[in-house]
């Protein structure tokens, strides 16, 4: 049995997402730039704009408000760098927090070279900021609030709209990081008083090589990639068409079957979490109610996560240890230092990570698979 | 009669490319950044490499010397800012041509605005530089040289093979945009003495959304993508799997049926040039010998392009005026200005690129409607 669990890295493509795109390959191929002297290129484009529709539709924006980007990770770099280079005479403080994607921490660390200044929220247990810190952090020379909506290893949901009511108060742009919950649980950028929030298309069934960046109208942003006058002079690049419209699509049936979808999951995590109540030395990470849907992240005592990632692996289940990004390094997790757990448990860590196509057999099989390794391990341990 | 030819603004993808990618939408989705404890993601990894052994087989690389992007325009985008970034305290000065892709101007106007320098050489009313300029424009001040390989407008070659002895004598990184060159004529980098190569796999009958930037061993860039460790640590973001191995299928086929395909594209392209000479008042624009070989760029007296651009699109025929990535530009055209053509002709002028997919019936059909729509327009002219 294949079962994977591993839906926080990438997920697999809807069905209809591909039924979608497959035409905008050998079908409609033209580059919706041409779209004033050709009619295919033109219905390209169309298409493509239904696309850009559906994804700000999923977020409560506006259509023009979405800049289509080659993913997550881009639309972070745009999001810091951007709003970075334009305050480059005057530079200036960005507020964030130690937990942040290696995306936004590495953008960080870029625009601290340079010459602008990072100020990072203290996390609790549970990898919650608190917004009253954000109050107190904001100086007259703060230009970025970032915040990530949820955590990619822990699962945790920051407070974004106590923190956007404030950044609204203060006037300070805000960014959040919503790879990990766009499509998952309701956004509202408009509730929230986000200003700007990134999204990546493969996390939530929809392809990878692309994502988009909100940007509410009125900010003021520095083109990351520069070039040709695609999306509004504002993203250059040839647009990935088929991924684009693929994008659309998974957004559709994201915001359409979303509290379907949540509540199918919950319940498959419940039952993980009710049989991992009865194994003794399991801690589970992460806030115990504010979290995703989708997301366990535990530590098991005496059992070395990559052990147990090897010895799920050989029985056809993938889960993973911290997040895909960093999969190959042997540093420990920023986000389990920056929660505190205890030392000898940052190498005995694993998240699992439910998607919509998991299933209650599944999932049993994983647990008994799950028990008796972690009783044989312990069984064989020194 | 549908006929495209648009090819050098993007291509319609090959039917093999895209039989090898689709099974990595539903199939093989894993990450293969996860490869550590997946079986399924190794495999995914393992034929990503073979995508990456493919892109470097076409330009003579080696494997670890082709890092994958979004496309052309962040490849250009990373080669130039990249450098500059390594050059931060110290900066600099470029040399560049004033006919580059939008993607390398623009990003050299970006890192202008950070203190580096650029200095532009003079090309001939072909489009052609001289590479004497580049030895003279030398300083101990330049970090960088980025000529293109050929204008993606006049299909003008540039001397890159001359220009590249010179690069490496004087030990400056030389930086080619080979986006409308690569898998259409041969390039070696070895050769070619370039160190940085940009390309995008859709101008070639791969998909969108997916390019790569070469970087000699030994050369120290800076990343532009921050966050996770792909791509050796050197460009972040999940990789677009499907768009690597569409890319590595193209790029095989490209190095495999260049002959047969640059020899039948310029049968039709010498054709259509045949049937040009016999109407008066048409201007062929670039190199006459030293050109790619699909592209006609030609300038028509007393026609305008946005007339026959319409005349011909009612009619099927899908050419276009200047680049995609600027057609809804109303401003001439920056290389045919850089050429000195004549300016009441700067509007008159139309692009014709051909394909591989291009037929004889196709060209036959669109020189009819060519030449009638010629002589109707020009009678009709006030």
């Amino acid at each position: 049995m294949y079962v994977y669990l591993n839906n926080a890295a990438t997920t697999r493509v809807d069905g209809r997402v591909l039924y979608r795109f497959s035409k905008f390959f050998r079908n409609l191929y033209e580059n919706p730039m041409t779209s004033v002297y050709s009619p295919g290129a033109k219905e390209v484009e169309a298409e493509m704009e239904k696309a850009r529709k559906e994804v700000s539709d999923l977020i409560n924006a506006s259509r023009k408000e979405i800049y289509f980007t080659s993913g997550g990770t881009e639309s972070d770099n745009w999001a810091i760098k951007g709003i970075a280079l334009n305050h480059w005479e005057e530079k200036g403080e960005i507020i964030s927090t130690p937990i942040e994607h290696s995306a936004v921490l590495s953008s960080l660390k870029t625009v601290r070279e340079w010459g602008f200044s990072v100020k990072f929220l203290h996390v609790d247990k549970f990898g919650m900021v608190d917004p009253d810190e954000v109050r107190k952090l904001i100086t007259n020379k703060t230009i970025l609030i970032s915040v990530m909506h949820a955590n990619n290893e822990i699962g945790t949901i920051e407070p974004i709209k106590e923190i956007g009511e404030i950044a609204r108060e203060k006037e300070i742009i805000f960014h959040t990081d919503a790879v990990q919950t766009a499509a998952h649980i309701p956004i509202d950028v408009e509730e929230m008083n986000v200003d700007l929030l990134s999204m990546s298309a493969h996390k939530f069934y929809g392809p990878k090589g692309v994502g988009a960046l909100y940007i509410r109208e009125g900010v003021k942003i520095t083109p990351f990639m520069d070039g040709g006058h695609q999306e509004r002079g504002f993203r250059a690049g040839t647009h990935n068409v088929p991924g684009i419209i693929g994008m659309g699509e998974a957004a559709k049936i994201g915001l359409s079957e979303m509290d379907k979808e949540m509540k199918e999951i919950l319940e498959l995590k419940n039952y993980i979490l009710e049989r991992f109540e009865k194994i003794e030395g399991i801690y589970v990470n992460g806030h115990p109610e504010k979290r995703l849907p989708g997301n366990i992240n535990i530590s098991i005592e005496g059992v070395k996560a990559e052990t147990m990632l090897l010895y799920l692996g050989l029985n056809g289940i993938i889960v993973s240890a911290g997040s895909a990004c960093s999969a190959k390094e042997k540093t420990p997790s920023h986000v389990l230092k920056a929660i505190e757990i205890p030392e000898d448990l940052y190498y005995n860590t694993i998240r699992i990570s439910l998607g919509k196509f998991n299933t209650f057999e599944e999932i049993e099989y994983f647990l008994e698979v799950f028990e008796t390794g972690i009783k044989e391990y312990r069984r064989i341990k020194p």
